[in-house]
Parts: C-alpha cells; structure tokens; sequence
C-alpha cells in the first residue's frame, strides 16, 4: 500500500471527534496527524488517545509541511475562509456540508481548490452507504428505465433541538435537506434540477413558528428529464434516525435505507421487533469510513473525488430555491 | 344471522364483475339479485353463473321492490344521476368513487341520499384494507401523537393506458388520487385539508404531454392541524400494483402497504423474492370483501356506513383543488 | 351458484365455534344448518346468533335428510366413532385432526368413508394459507429443483397449558406436529416419510417432565427422495403464534410463514415492530375459510377433497414413529 | 493508539488472501509485515500489493523478532504444529478453524499456548456479525429467558464441490458445522452440549454416497440446561451464502442472519428483490474485520481473545459426537 494521506482535522466538535476515530481506527489510508480546535482542551481530548498531536492554531496545520490534507469540520460559517485557506496552502479539502453559507461563498471555494489543483471533497456520505450506492449503480446501469419519480427523506432521531430559537432560520434545507438534494441529483443521473415548490412549518415546536422556526418540510423538485423528486424532512423521530430513498422508473423501482441497526430481530409480547439506529454516528459510520477512504484514495491517486464542488454547488442551489419559494409561496428556479 | 341485503348490481364491467363476484362468493351478508348493463349480453355473462337475474334497464331494478340496495360501478359519468334516482327510488346506494363529476354533482347525490334516509356508501376501499384499517387505529388511539407528515400513493400495475389520448385529462386527480385524498383524510383524524400544491406531468406518455395528458403525479397537501401530506400516482408500475401508506408523528411511525402477495418468498439466482400484486383485484380483493360487508352491515343495522357522501366530497374537493394548482401553477384552496 | 352444503356441526367447543362462524359468515358454499353438542347449552350459544338449529343429540343430524354433510370439531377421542357413523348415515364429513387416536383407527375411519361413498376431509389447515400454498405449487412446479432440506414447525401462542399433567403424554406429536408432518409430506410431492428421530422434554414445565409431560419437540425426518426434514413444536411462545415452513431445494428456497397479523409497522422509541398472531383463529381465518370451502367444494363437485383420509393416516404415522422413538431413544420407521 | 500488531500471515491461499486484504486495509490496529507460502511466488502475489514482504518459510516467520503474531490460514491438517511451533517461538496465534484434525491435537494445541502464555484465537468469524452479536447480548442479559430452541445453519453458495471424490469424508462436520457448533455453544451461555444426533446424506452428489461423501446434514444436539439445538448444513445453496440462527427461550425469540447484502430492493417484473451475498468473503467482510482487531486488541492489551483454544474445542467435540453417531446411527456422547 502507499503511504497514508497525513490529515489535520479542523474542528473537534461532535462529528470532529466521529471523522477523528474514523480516521485513526478505520482508515488504514488515512493518518491522523493532527487536531486543531480554538476551544482550550478541545483539541487534547480528541487527539490525546488516537495518537494526533493538539493543536489551536488553523495557521500552524496550514503551514505544516508534513500534513497532506484536511478534513474540515467545523462551524459552517467558517467553511469558505478554512477551504480558501487551505486549498491555497496546497491542502487537500474534505469539507463537512454544507460547503459555504451561499452559493457565491461554494463558487469561491471550489474555484480557490480549482486553482489550486487541489482534491476537494465534500461530506455527502449518503452516497457512500452500502444500499445507496446499489441503488445507484442500478439506475445507472439503466436497469429501473427512465426515472420518473424520486424521494430522499431525513429525519433526526429524538425530539427536535433543546432551543428552537438557536436554529438559524433555513437551517432545516440548509444543513439537514442539503443531503437530501445531493441525494436526489445523484439518483437522477445526467438530469439537473429545475425548479422547486417547498413547504415548510413549525410542528415540532410551534411556539416558535411566528419567529420563523421551520423544524418540518417537504420539497417538490422538477428535474430537467421530467422526473419529479419529493424531499422530506423533520427535526425529531421518536424511532431513530430515518434516511431513506426511492426511485421509481419505467422499468421498475429500488428502494434504499432499512434503519435497522442489524438484522436480529426480537420477538416477544411486543411483537416482532427490529432495532432502529438512534444517531447519526449509528447509521452511518459504514457511510463515513467509506467517504474519507474515497477521499484518501483520490489523494493518493491524483484524481478528483466522487463528490465535487459542483455537487456541493447544484444541492446548495436547490436549499436556496426551497428559501426562495417558501419566502414567495410560489415555485422557484433553481441556479445551476 | 339476519336476512341477506337484496343486491342489484349497475354496470357489468371489470371492477363491476369483480364486485358481483365478491358479493356472491364472499358476503354471506349480501344475495346478489340482479345485474344490469345496457351493453347486450354483458349482464349475463356475470349473472348467469353467479344465479343472478340479468336485466338491461336500471328502471327495472329500481322499480324491483325485492331489491334493497344497488351497487354502482357504472361509468363515472352516470354516477351522480344513478345515485339520485336510486335513492329517490328508496334503495340503499354503494357507488364507486368519485360519486360525481364535479363537487357540484356530489352534493347532489349526497343530499338525494340523505333526504331519502338511505344508506350511502362510496368505494374508498383502502379503509379496509387490514394493514391501513390497522394504521387507522393506532393513530386514532393517540399511539403515534400529533401527526405531522403523511404519505399516501397509488401506482397502477403495467405499462399505462393503451391509448393516453383517451384518457380524460383530469383523470389522475379525479379518479386514481381520490384514493389517496381519503385515505389522507382518514389517517388524519379530526383535520381538513386547506390547500393544495400539485405537480403533474406525462412521463410514461410524453407525446401526449402537449395534449394535456397527465400520467405521473405529486400533490402536496397542508392540513389544518399543520400536517404536511404527500399524495403521489403513476399510471405504470412495472413491478405491480402499489399502493402505500406512511403517517409520521410527534411519538412515532406507521407505515403500509407491502405490495407482496403472500409470505412466501422465493430464494433463487436472481436473490430472494416476494412476488407482488399485479391487479387491484388480486392486491385488495380483501378490502372490497370489508367495503361490501360495511355497506350490508350499515344497510342491515339501519346506520351510516363507515364511508360517507360527505367523505366522497372532501376528497374530490383535494382533487379539485388539484386541478386548479395544475392550471394556475400556484396554491389552490381546498373547498370545504 | 349451487346450493350451499348443508352442514351439521358436531362439537361446540373453542374449534367448533371458530368453524361455526366461518361456516355462517365467510362461506358462501355452505349453510350451516345445526349445532350439536351434549354439554347444556353450548350449541345454543352458537347456533342461535347464526341463525342455526342447535340440537343435542348427533343421532338428530345423521338422521336429518336436510342435512348434507357435518363437520366434526368434537374431542379427538370421539373422531373414529362419529367419522364411521356419519359416513354410514351418508353423510359428508370434514373432521379436525387427528382423525382417529391410532393408525388403526384413522385406517377404519377412512374405509368407512371409502365405503360409503362420502367426501371425507381432514383439518390439516395449513394447505389454504396463501403462503404455504405459494410455496407449494412451486414445488410442485420443479422450480426449486430436488426437495432436499425441509423444516416446519408450529409453536403455540401464551405460557404454555395451564395443567401440564392433564395434557395427554404424545399430544405434542398427535395434536400439534401432526398439522408439521401433514406440511412436510405435502411439501415433499411423490416423496414418503421412511424413519424418524425424535427429541423432546418438558422444558417449559420441567416439574412434569418425570411424569412423562412433552411441551418442546424435535424431530428429524428422512424421505424416500432423499430428503432430511426437521419438524420442531412448543407449546409457548411469548411472542404469539408460529407457524413456518422452509422448503431447500437443489434450485433455490422457498420460506413460509411470516407470522405478522398485517403488513402494518409501528416505529416507536422501541424500535420498529411487526405485531405478531395471538392466536390460531387469528393466524388462521383465512386458512380456515379456504379448507371448508375446499370441503364444500369437493361436496358439490362430487370429487375427493384436498386432504383426504390417506394423509391423515400417513401424517398419524409419522406421530406414532415418533412416540416409539422416543420411547426406544432410537430411530423408528414409519409405517405406510 | 498503540502500536499496531505486527503480523505473518501463514498461508496464501482464498481465505489468506481474504485476511491478508482486511488486516493491510480495514484493521488499524495490525501491521501485515509478512506472508509466507511454501507455494512458488503464492505469497508475493498477496504480500506486493498490500506492501508486506514475502517469505517461503515459516521458520523466518517465527525467527524474526519484528513479527509479533501469526495468523495461519494454512491447511487444516497442519494447524496443530504450526500453532505450536508459533506458541512455542512466543508469537501471538489466530488459527483458521479447525485447531486441529481431532479432539487430541486441538488439545495439544491450547496447552502449547497456554503454556507460552500467548494470545490463542480460533476463527470463529459468527461471533463478530452484528446481528449474531447482538443477539448474544440480549440472549446473555436474559432477555428471552431461559433457552429451549436453538437452530444454526451454513449453506455454502453455488452448485457444490467440483470433485465430491476429494472431499474428505467428515468435512461437512469439522469444516462447515463447525461453526455452527461453535455458534450453537456460545448462544447458550453456561451450558454445554450433552449428546447428539446426526443425520447426514449425499444429496448434492448421490453418486458419491457410496463413497461416504456427505454433503447435507442435520443434527440434533441436546444441552446440559435442556436446550434443543439444530444445526444443518448443504454444500450447495442455489441462492448464495446462507447463514442463519434462531434462539427461542421461554420470553421470546431472536432471530439472526439476513443474507441479503445491502438493504436496497430492486422491484421489477419478478417481483420484489433483495440481493443475496455469493461469497462468504461477500457476506462476512465485517466478521473477518472484527474477529482480527479483536485478535489485536487481545495482544495489545494483554488478555484472552473472545474465542479461545477451549473454545475450539467443545466445538469439535460435538464435530467428533457426529461422526460417532453417523457411524452408529445412534446418539452419541459430546465430550468434555
């Protein structure tokens, strides 16, 4: 095997410290070689046991020759500067979504890792998930005909956000559907979003409506082949943490997302149970693994990764026409 | 057990011959009397094996004081006038949906029947179907909270109709989603839609998209108590005849509809497979069953049935509303 | 239609009321005309509310010529005498299982019925769940190749008899497995059953296990193809009633027996859960429709019905090997 | 982290290829330094891709103080001396199953590595799937209560072995039951098996019966808390690999092993499908993974793997009970 990617994490936050055991535990191409936080100690927890080195400058990763690549995952206010900065270093980028806080600040980073020559990733790791990627390689090997009719849905587990009133108004399109988009244009292979009727309220926490609160939404895409996609969200699933896919073509359909944590299933007075995944980090690890492993490997082999800044441009483009339309209560266009 | 309710049965065609064969074989409650169809010979062919008398004029039926209740799968067109005059004519009215052609036309038939004190029944079968007369319970009973997102679908079985042009252009609305515009409102007990967005298009029959052929359809639709329901339709499910449920809330989930015909599952090269319905008649011949005993029931015990002139309209007022999303392109009010 | 069967009932126990209401309300072909049952008042109880005559004495229905056949759910112990004599007043008979206490007996039974000319039918229900008769014809088809692995088992629903000391020492193997070894023969087509092993215990009430009580069973079975089958029984199951079968062949695997009362699913905090049969008339109905009106059929038709007096004497001596492998510790041939 | 285990693989066939793969690239926590194979040029072709060195002697293996462990994937018939030799050279040992050819080399076996005091791990790769794990956990925290019914089984995929003549007589107990043994063992914790019974034929290949080739068989095995355990085994599932188990206990009942490879479903004309796993190295890539960073993890931190050399040896002894059954036809002892 070649030589590990040597990576300096940004950010040691919940899914900081998920990306860093990842990294150290799972990816054999990767090396964990250092953590960066701002936050006093939050870079030594997180570092210390895996073997990294701590560090509280941005600067000091930047500047290190020996770190190859970063993995970003800190505020999403900070994404564009932290891309900017460290494609211009020479870094390679895996960025968490969504990669910039608009669509001008994703087309500065993707042209500042362009310019850069630069791998530049981004976290859409629904795509790496075992039955996502079937799936994918079914339609796209034309086995369900022309797709016709879409749905990628995510629902957080447990009850919704301790304060409400802390969650950045677009939030729930921005950060949670934005998976969803990426998801659909992935499945619809060739086609782009054209334009978008969204729906969205406050049924979780309906004190907060009138605040402009949105904790619930459903999204009607166009797609340029005529196929009409459904994304489906909300912030609280009693059951656990829900994602799950369907694509319906004139040949036939794949579905996509069990939920089951495995396959044992308990029977008792009950019934007949199957246990469902209670977080993010539960669901998903296989998914993480699998796209910091496709990150480390388009390091190594000097080519760009599976998710581009393009895809994280066309799924941000469709967050900003679900704003839009809800803003006007009208269909909106959406920006390619 | 009392005395079986005297049947005549208006309208020899596909789903009228599968009623007469499930009120004959499978309603100990009911006696099929009669079958009328103006086609010659049509009435026989169904009657004759089942030991039913065939007549041509709906007149002879009504005027047939050994008949009780008629049973309508008669053209849509002549539903509101059959209604009419069979409750005028004191029988107890089953119709299959819709019960009219417009909302103005289901009025009509709802206040014949009412005035006439009749039982009066339309054909929303999904109620009883086991898995969503289940569902129904569970939500009804508080077990899954405040509902906040429902899904409801219908895909028909095949490759599509044989001749889109002679489809009327409405037809997915009126006459396939109506299903689901019931089934939304029963699953969502104690709440009215309010408005409407409908996306609709011809993509299993593109040529005919000019001539304003619809095939393929998503609705949106905002309930009262702020649920945000989803109702999808195709003309052209290749794998067999679809037909889903999905109502989430504030404490959990129910989902429906499996789509396989039996148990049964076949382990072969090809993978592990469940074979699925590829008929409305092989996938719900149980729920016309339960929707055929209701009406006998309701006729017997001299009470309303389980499916009312009044839900026969809220449903068509969605699909109405539909239409006017489809021609205006924005929201559409849903009449109440 | 034809006339319905005109049907005696004889034994008004928990089966006899279940087969009642079938009889009244689910089959059509049949007329369920009387109720007998020596205990005070127990044919009233269910002949009145189906509009049955209830009688006492089970000379009254073999000599009534307006009865045409009965069904027998009377204590096991009473089949061979009441299957002779209803067979030589002529009368068709449909008897529970087991259809005699003995191969000697079940061989009088079935040379009475053969004499008399009658229509004889055993209550192996199993044959008219859709799933298990999917599977069946399958194989029968040769689409899974040589029959080469078979399992089937049946496990009771709740905490087992409330008396084990006055369940009868082989009822595991004469009243329950035997409807496992009726599903193994006929799963196996032109195959024949040539020696057993049997494994059992009282595992659920040990304290009777030295009284000779058998709640848990084990049997494997070989065939004259080839064949290894598995039967296995409980008399407790906590989570409701089980019914399976596995069918393994040279070309692929059927399975059978989903055990779901519907295809509705509950996602909760718990997970996410199917719920499961509490009871055999629950699991059952449907199997139970299909074979009286197969015995009505057969009546009618004037042909042998499904299950005839040969397999309840080939699936009897797969019990009885059984009982004398357990009793040697051995394997024990079983007797065509 | 650690120090990764450094690691000679000792024998570059299928499985080592397998496990070579997994530790260079999904296990963090081993260093694949060496591969060994007396085969000319067998190792290189593993050892140069995965950047380990190739060695043709086992004695450097076990010579050279910068290899901390052996994993041996060599023919089972030298599994015994090699894990001596290994255990005796002060190397850490994960064995291939079985340790050895009969009861008494696997003994010899354990006590070598008892006596070096070294880490000793039998393949046993079902104890790392996750739906079998958590079944474990829930059967061991007493969630089903106490254990009555257990039932494992391994149907290798494809159409059987190419030439049934080479296969030795007992494989399918020593090599394929094996670990069904071993499963059966460990989900009935604190009891052990008592005797068995062991049904075996040649149905795969009848022509080979005479011979004494067995390639389908069913045992029966009763445990000393009175469990009744079934394990059953083919050379030739049509549909792919087949691994399964079942526990009953007086609570309820768990359920493990799926067999479809993801949970995407493809719906077509045949129906709905879910892809089968058609290579053990297909269905059991994570098993492997977690049963060789267990291995790790046990050197690292100095304590017993979760599979041990005792281990190894109950499940062959109820290997050996088998072949003394078939050979006697009659029940046979397990020793202990």
């Amino acid at each position: 095997m070649s030589q590990p990617v040597r990576i300096g994490l940004i950010g040691a936050g919940r899914i900081g410290a998920s990306h860093a055991a990842v990294l150290a535990r799972r990816v054999p191409e990767a090396h964990l070689t250092a953590v960066v936080d701002p936050r006093p100690g939050a870079a030594d927890l997180i570092a210390g046991p895996l073997g990294a080195r701590a560090l509280s400058s941005v600067g000091d990763v930047l500047a290190d020759p020996a770190i190859d690549a970063v993995v970003i995952s800190a505020a999403s206010v900070a994404h564009r500067d932290l891309i900017v900065a460290a494609a211009t270093a020479g870094k390679h980028v895996f960025c968490e979504k969504p990669a910039g806080m608009s669509l001008a600040e994703i087309d500065e980073a993707r042209t500042a890792a362009a310019a850069a020559g630069v791998v530049f990733q981004v976290g859409f790791n629904r795509r790496f998930a075992a039955d996502f990627a079937a799936a994918h390689d079914l339609i796209a090997g034309g086995r369900i005909g022309e797709v016709q009719l879409i749905r990628s849905l995510t629902r957080d587990p447990g009850t919704g956000p301790a304060d409400p009133g802390a969650v950045p108004q677009w939030t729930i399109f921005t950060q949670t559907l934005i998976h969803d988009f990426d998801t659909l244009n992935w499945l619809n292979p060739g086609a782009h979003a054209v334009d978008v009727l969204a729906t969205a309220d406050a049924l979780i926490a309906p004190d907060h409506r009138d605040r402009g609160h949105l904790d619930t939404a459903v999204v009607v895409i166009r797609y340029s082949n005529g196929a009409i996609a459904t994304a489906e969200a909300s912030f609280a699933a009693a059951y656990g943490y829900d994602v799950r896919g369907e694509v319906f073509g004139s040949n036939g359909m794949v579905t996509m997302g069990e939920g089951a944590t495995t396959s044992m299933r308990l029977h008792d007075l009950a019934g007949r149970a199957a246990f469902t995944a209670r977080s993010d980090t539960d669901l998903l690890v296989d998914s993480y693994t699998g796209e910091l492993t496709e990150f480390c490997r388009a390091v190594t082999e000097k080519r760009p990764a599976a998710v581009t800044g393009d895809d994280a441009y066309a799924a941000f483009a469709i967050a900003q026409a679900c704003i839009d339309s809800v803003t006007t209560g009208a269909r909106a266009a959406v920006t390619r």
